[in-house]
């Protein structure tokens, strides 16, 4: 794909054809199933996304903050998940009682504490609001373990907040050859964690796992619902973990060559390209071939970052793109690039047809 | 300092009195050499710092892309150095253009391509703009080796444009032991650059150093101008490398623990906090101790880092903040974290004092 002469660099295009066949590919597999999908819209952050996810079936989204759940609910959508054992300040306890009067909104507990508090700050709204209880399935972030869910649960029960079940988020299962044995692990803590709460007399109804590179592999099992969200763009961590290919990719970062290096006699091409950490994201796991890759040319290295440059390496100085040319860039971590700008083009068979306003860009509370 | 009330986290908050002594600190130090300041406002992207900036005696400002440029004019900065190889598209041409009716603009060049775009792109207007030939001192980026100035400046003089010196980004001076090596081939390549030109005819009248590490390190040498942009705040980066001291650090992310982990019998307490990568950012060099440190628990380690959490090691199990505890986290690259927000609050002797719109975020072209 050429990049359309209205686009200047460095600036994001969604081919909007790509993302509607990724939008659909992932609902029919999750239907296929039998379970709900509950897409985590924290990676585009755009409701002209989540309306298409929505009418491919999802049935709600899920969110990571309060102001993410506050666009969304402005845009239409009724039923809200924040995946996220919320604190409740003054601020927020104030914002989440005035959500609840619009949507339908749960909530991510993890300790007896923040369960009690979110209890006590949604006051008369707690009878409306549900919960789910984080279980740590193995990336060790938030969560508890499995065999300690039901003190949480019975303290958002004395809350007065219903108990709707458990979630994990196997974020373990970003790595090379990790995500089969994240699945196996996810599946296995939402088990656990179901029989202790039913143990704890709980009657519980949801079990949502997590995580693009586990929502494909998810069997006949613990789940009842799945929340992806990268699946919609696609990554350069993504493709390099295999869960999806080079034509899958629905997001990239359009961008110009502007400084070549003096080429050595025995080396690779070097050049500067003029997308950098304030547009791509800096994230880069140390299993990473580098800094994010380019779109058609899978030999090239992103070997560098800093905020306004990459730095590529490019293995046949005959073939290297002269200064002025331009280039797409695939993000390792689409989330992160997506929340760098407020709005983004929206290409399909090359043309510009629209753009999109990241509305929830910057929703960190 | 404790977080005034009325902040919610996650939140950065400037502590302008630190801010107003960083920046008058780094004003006298570089007058009292004889240099001028033109402080780069990437880090900070606020027009009421570039103010002070200003008042403080700096001679003009420093910015990455025309955007940031069209925001600092727009403030009434009158004297801005796009330290950038920007490649003309149609748009870049028409913005500059515009822009050097309302400003003095000079634009970094590293390559005859760019040079010869730069000038015809600009047109009538080329004749009041100005360029400074970037030199690579090591850091091995965009810039050219200082015997290699010649062509380039060739190329901008015949396409109009006035070469009004050379240029250099001193970047690997960020890491340990480097800062005084880093200075003195920047200093170095500088001096070389400025041989070449004048050998080739060329009356130059500026030599642009830069890095908040070497500022402080430039000597009585080849530099007439330094362009530092973190000491404004300072940050985790360059508390690690010596070049603050904690009590300097004018920028903190105000956050909340969220979550504890069961603590092993024999090991460091682990917790959550709410602040991730999407309002640190998440630049990690390998020398740095952890994704940014804690402010006032020097021994803490930030060891993990995902989009809204952050993992927390806290040495003594017995004293390790409760779930709601609120601390501040200073960023391990300041210039990232400014570029996630819409604004910051600003507080003095501990009180919420104003507001500051982050006027230049995310201003990438």
């Amino acid at each position: 794909m050429t990049i359309p002469q209205e686009i200047d660099t460095p600036e994001l295009m969604i081919d909007v054809d790509i993302l509607d066949r990724n939008i659909e590919r992932m609902a029919s597999a999750v239907r296929a199933r039998g379970l709900s999908l509950r897409p985590h819209a924290k990676t585009h952050k755009i409701p002209q996304i989540a309306v298409r996810q929505i009418a491919a079936g999802a049935s709600g989204l899920t969110v990571a903050t309060i102001g993410e759940a506050e666009v969304f609910a402005a845009a239409g959508v009724g039923d809200l998940f924040i995946a996220y054992p919320l604190w409740m300040s003054p601020q927020k306890a104030e914002r989440l009682r005035r959500l609840s009067q619009t949507a339908r909104i749960a909530v991510g507990v993890d300790s007896v504490e923040g369960a009690t508090a979110l209890g006590s700050g949604l006051g008369g709204a707690a009878g409306s609001t549900s919960v789910l209880v984080e279980v740590d399935s193995g990336h060790h972030r938030s969560g508890v373990h499995p065999e300690a869910v039901a003190p949480v649960a019975e303290a958002a029960a004395r809350a007065g907040l219903e108990v709707a079940g458990v979630f994990t988020f196997p974020g373990h299962s970003y790595a090379p050859g990790m995500p089969v044995e994240a699945a196996r692990q996810e599946q296995q803590a939402l088990n656990r964690a179901s029989e202790v709460l039913a143990a704890a007399g709980f009657d519980i109804t949801c079990r949502s796992g997590g995580s693009t590179p586990t929502a494909m592999l998810t069997g006949n099992s613990a789940a009842t619902e799945v929340r992806p969200g990268v699946y919609v763009f696609g990554d350069a961590q993504q493709l390099e973990l295999g869960r999806c290919a080079a034509e899958d990719i629905a997001l990239t970062v359009a961008a110009t060559v502007v400084s070549h290096h003096a080429t050595p006699a025995d080396g690779p091409a070097r050049f500067i390209i003029d997308a950098g950490s304030k547009v791509l994201g800096s994230d880069r796991p140390a299993w990473a071939s580098g800094f994010g890759r380019l779109m058609d040319h899978p030999d090239a290295r992103i070997t560098a970052l800093s905020e306004h440059h990459a730095t590529v390496e490019w293995p046949d100085p005959g073939t290297a793109p002269a200064i002025g040319h331009r280039l797409r860039v695939i993000p390792n971590h689409v989330c992160l690039a997506m929340n760098l700008v407020d709005d983004v083009a929206v290409v399909s068979g090359g043309a510009l047809v629209d753009r999109w306003v990241v509305a929830a860009r910057g929703k960190n509370k």
